[in-house]
């Protein structure tokens, strides 16, 4: 990569090791139950996008206080395993993702504990303080005892 | 790695990680019912061992089909998360790759849902179109209610 | 990376993915029962927590020790599905790194296969021989049917 020309829409090793750590760092930060911190990996002007049930979630002081909610008033663990990470380009300073996350969640109603395989689509930005989320939309595989009715489907085809 | 010399047998990051991301395309296309776009990340004369059930599938095209056949037949859904991925050089433009798979399966019969926790085994060529898969071993650790009774071993020793 | 100056803190590509590959290592002979490899990715004075049910085992001879008992007493077949690899510098030739694992466990009882969800918080160092792990602990996030009654948390807030 570093021997490709600069043409504002390239990214070296570094650019795709910081972007995929931001998604490591959602994950940490959401499983720890520190809202503050998942908001520090999103632009100020974020989206996120855990409907159709929910209304996209747009800034990231709405995006704490809805991890808080969320962490307060359903979930007592979980831990969030991201693979599949793709990153490309999508113009200077800006690139787009795709990630695989499988999910284990356990609840403060007693419910058994929830499974979810999906995937995360993600926007980026390159902001004066580095790399950050400015999209994120979850989509959903398959759920097993998970707390939501409908996910946003992967798109697979019939 | 940008300094070693090369000697034909080395891998720059960028190798690496086109050889990582032709593994999330196979799962992605894979889990997106696409069977063309899987085969595309195959070389024409590829071969892919899901045994010993299964005879070997033998070039691209017999690729898409088995791949069509089994998501028209077998599944309804499925997620493939693939981790630890492990590349080395393996002589000029040729590389060789283990990686972990942790599969969720939904069946069209209405079974239970499947998990299968394995490996797939590659070897890799570059050709002028970029890097393909020339070789897929799927090697298995562990299943729960998968819908195949024998799975080639990882190889654990007793 | 590349451009960074060499303050004795820094991490290049290749570095980054020797560490990571260490993680993969101690996976793959691990889930193949091969306590002797295991052994080879610790230093010789290295510490690998499993608490705190058990004390810190110390040293590479011991961890092929308990890994090989383990192996023996308890387990029939497991995988270690390793992903969200952040890795930091921590001075010359030393860097720290947490991953999450998601595991899952087949028993020589026949209890009922466990799950895991859990994170590896490792030290490393580089030595003549290239980089090692100096210090591995498991904390977790989540278990089902796992064999273990308690085990060091990961610092979730309440």
């Amino acid at each position: 990569m570093t021997n490709r020309p600069n043409d504002g829409a390239s990214l070296d090793a570094e650019d795709r090791a910081a972007i995929a750590d931001l998604l490591y760092a959602y994950a940490w930060h959401l499983d720890r139950n520190e809202p503050e911190e998942v908001g520090e990996v999103f632009t100020d002007d974020a989206s996120l996008d855990y409907g159709p049930e929910f209304p996209t979630i747009i800034g990231r002081r709405q995006i704490v206080e809805a991890v808080a909610r969320g962490q307060r008033e359903i979930f007592t663990a979980c831990s969030h395993h991201i693979s599949n990470v793709r990153i490309s380009p999508d113009g200077p300073d800006r690139a787009t993702c795709t990630s695989y996350v499988y999910s284990w969640t356990q609840y403060r109603s007693g419910a058994p504990d929830g499974d979810m395989w999906g995937q995360y689509h993600c926007r980026f930005r390159r902001s004066a303080d580095g790399w950050r989320i400015a999209e994120m939309v979850l989509r959903v595989a398959g759920m097993k005892n998970f707390h939501r009715g409908s996910m946003h489907p992967i798109g697979r085809r019939p």
